[in-house]
């Protein structure tokens, strides 16, 4: 297939790759084109407005946040401007739901489509094409751009005809990830205060009930209370979990564990925590057990 | 070794079996004496007594509840009235730590050695002899029965020499579970609020961030809604939170996730709901969604 | 003083009938103008635009929300644009602190003064220049507008000298008062199931450690459970304590209360209860205790 | 009336003295003697034993804590032993409502009455009988006693017929107070960090929305940081929030603000604050806004 790609990071270059390696035609943007001239000794075509990248049937953005996709999707010469009609623009950033409505909405006012294909993988799996991707859009859109999906990731999930579901699935696996690490931590207080050593105790625990490599990895960051450098920080975390509660706001749902992280982040960030990994949010429970 | 063994339940029962296997001389008590006729078949001496099990170095205990064990235990001809002094008492029901620590004491005073060694795994794995031996205690104790748990157990974790450091941590698997059947609940309310099936939902998580048993099997029962018959009910449930909280009070220690809880198990309890699996704490997620 | 008035409510209109009676020249307007005229008859000016309203040193602005006044005061034709260099903005609507922060500056850019002056108090004080007026501002524009706040309060209070801050502590009033509500809602779920009579028990309360109006006028709705027709919708209590919660947040200030509240009133929402009284978040701890 | 009195604090002193005032005959024990001599000055009858006390129909009991209450009633040679049948027993102490169901039962199977009376009000008002009486048990035995509660109170409040409600409606008015405590603590953690002077707010709060006592009392020593000496210890209100959240589990009753509080007391205790008055809990929510 004929596919743009705009956002050249960490996680979209290795997606990119993957998708000329599958035999795909890829004409790349990125907002520094350093990346673009790498990809291009790769074989793809380089782009140097976002309406270059989008002179074909499909686009694939994967950016950083919220403001980056409104610019680029919705800015003057941004994609919904610049797209046939009839093209389909895959997202794949993690995005708020309302801004994957208000994109969904733009797109088929333009007689475009609109599908949101989030990922689960770090850039290891976007790199080995051992991403899981989370989609969700028309049947027939899903249908024509399988073989993208099938070029970057080992598994394909199709959530629902809503886009937004898909952004909605992807944040509350990140909820879900927040609400490990705060168990850890509470747990972790509670028997390192009767003077078991939290190493021994995370062993236990990944080697028993817990032997999944979320209890893995925050686990022995928060035994090794090893917070600095940030895998990913406090502050991205609070974002994050603001978002989920976000979204559930405007579905109307509440969200109590929610709500307990999103003070346990601000708790962190007021007393200078914001650039830790969001694991340590369990200092708080270490602190107020007195440790 | 020779080991009086005293309680065989769906846990005791294979554990004492596996004790016999492994060539240990055992002297089985149960409160119904059918079970202790069962396993005699199998080589085992019957004790018509508790006393009568107490009469070699070592006596094991698995029993339903802190009631059941401070009867066996410290009732008049119980084990600490029965042990002869140098004998080593091997606790391994989930009891409180407030009880494992009057054990430790009347043992003490007794002039025997006091372990606890709760265990992580269902009746399969004891049938198995699969289980994982969470064990605390004097060292020299623990050295001398290391053959008893090897012939119930996968595998044995030390966590220290105070033996209800044992107990709580085998009530912080249970509160860790209760977290993760919470976190679900509240993930699924969420997305299902936005027309996405949870069959679909649990798929994604448990094949991507979270491929962990605890995850597969409370996910699958939320998903279908599927609370009877319990595999573990609402009031035990309330129970093993209620212990994790008061242990956790014994050594000041806030618990916000023990709390939050707490207060779902309550409010299941107040609608009928304590013989449902513990997990029906997710339908007050549904609920307060209006799902 | 010459003073413009924008917003003629069950608020602004006892306000500005006030500021006519102390001898203010006011040149009134509103979006339906019927209540215009009926203010003219007590002698105020006619206004048929809000730039009408801004030809004086002074006006002051009472709307509903934040949508209402950033139309009023941002948009074209609007006071930033028609009040002279030198005038002053008082704005008394009950607003986000980001909104106030962004007057502030559109105001300073405009070489205008603007004071925040919300007001507690029902519309029957407001009636009766009974208000409690809460202002913030720089010392000279609070100087000058003082007649103006003596002539529709009872006692005027300055907070600092940063408009915001009267925004902050009015939502932080509301807040108290949810959780007054809530405190309530409890406490009377324990007592009711125990078989005590829940208006016996606010009879109680309010006779001896809480005899504050708040207690007594949510005591006796949650007591008899009348919560239609709504005194303050619950839909305007989520948006008061979302907006209450977003200011923390900007401070980076935790409130576990407010948090809780939240999910209070996304519960009572999700299950058809918007427009009922702000109080009926109490029936969902009536519900949780099975009552 | 012929009244035995027990227990001679702080409160029980000034309420003996007020029943001897009024005309009683009063037969007064105390575990330190001193202050039955004092009493006797005023025209008390000593008693050497807690038996002396129970000569003749009433006997009314004001102690510390549960522990305490017990010994007195239920120990060998206590009032349920020494009190003859068709006697009544006044309990006014603080205690569990566990306990005094107890207590219920072993009256009524000695052929007793038991009357829970505990009261609202400070030693102040104890001595100036102006005390507020919550009273609960049979009518028949309400009657018989109504003339003791006119002597200490400015007001009985008839609560039902099961004694131990009244008991709950006494933890129910403390865990009310602590919510007041808390919810101060969050909103002057807001303000306080967006710069407003905590004493004025508390100004705002107590001359507007909320002029009872409760919120002056703690605000003034909320705004001070002024938590030394304690006029009530950390200690004792961990003791009733715990007994509160106990009674509501008994009832089957969620508490989630109950929760909170209990987490918020842990805290303090962990951080070395237990000799603290109550209310400095509120530096945790000054903390976590990193103030």
């Amino acid at each position: 297939m004929h596919v743009g790609f705009i956002g050249l990071g960490n996680m979209g270059g290795g997606m990119a790759a993957n998708l000329l390696k599958a035999g795909h035609a890829v004409t790349a943007y990125n907002r520094s084109p350093a990346k673009v001239a790498a990809l291009a000794q790769q074989g793809a075509t380089p782009a140097r407005t976002v309406a270059d990248a989008c002179r074909g049937d499909v686009v694939q953005t994967m950016l950083a946040d919220d403001e980056a996709v409104e610019n680029v999707a919705l800015g003057p010469d941004g994609i919904v401007a610049s797209l046939p009609p009839g093209g389909t623009h895959i997202s794949s950033s993690t995005i708020s739901v309302a801004l994957a409505r208000r994109l969904t909405a733009a797109h088929a006012e333009a007689g475009q489509s609109y599908i949101a294909a989030p990922v689960f993988g770090r850039p290891d799996a976007a790199a080995a094409a051992k991403l899981f991707v989370i989609a969700a859009g028309a049947p027939a859109a899903l249908n024509l751009v399988a073989p993208l999906f099938d070029a970057v990731g080992q598994r394909t999930f199709v959530v629902s005809e809503q886009p937004y579901t898909a952004n909605l699935v992807k944040l509350s696996g990140n909820f879900l990830l927040a609400t490990v690490i705060e168990s850890l931590g509470e747990a972790i207080a509670l028997v390192e205060k009767a003077g078991v050593d939290p190493a021994t105790y995370v062993d236990i625990l990944t080697s028993t009930l817990f032997n999944a490599p979320a209890y893995a990895t925050y686990g022995d960051l928060i035994a090794r209370k090893s917070f600095e450098p940030a895998g990913f920080a406090a502050t991205l975390g609070l974002k994050d979990v603001r978002l989920a509660l976000q979204a559930a706001e405007e579905l109307t749902v509440p969200l109590p564990l929610g709500s307990l992280l999103r003070d346990r982040f601000l708790a962190l960030l007021a007393n200078g925590g914001g650039q830790l990994d969001w694991s340590a949010i369990t200092t708080l429970a270490g602190r107020d057990a007195g440790l």
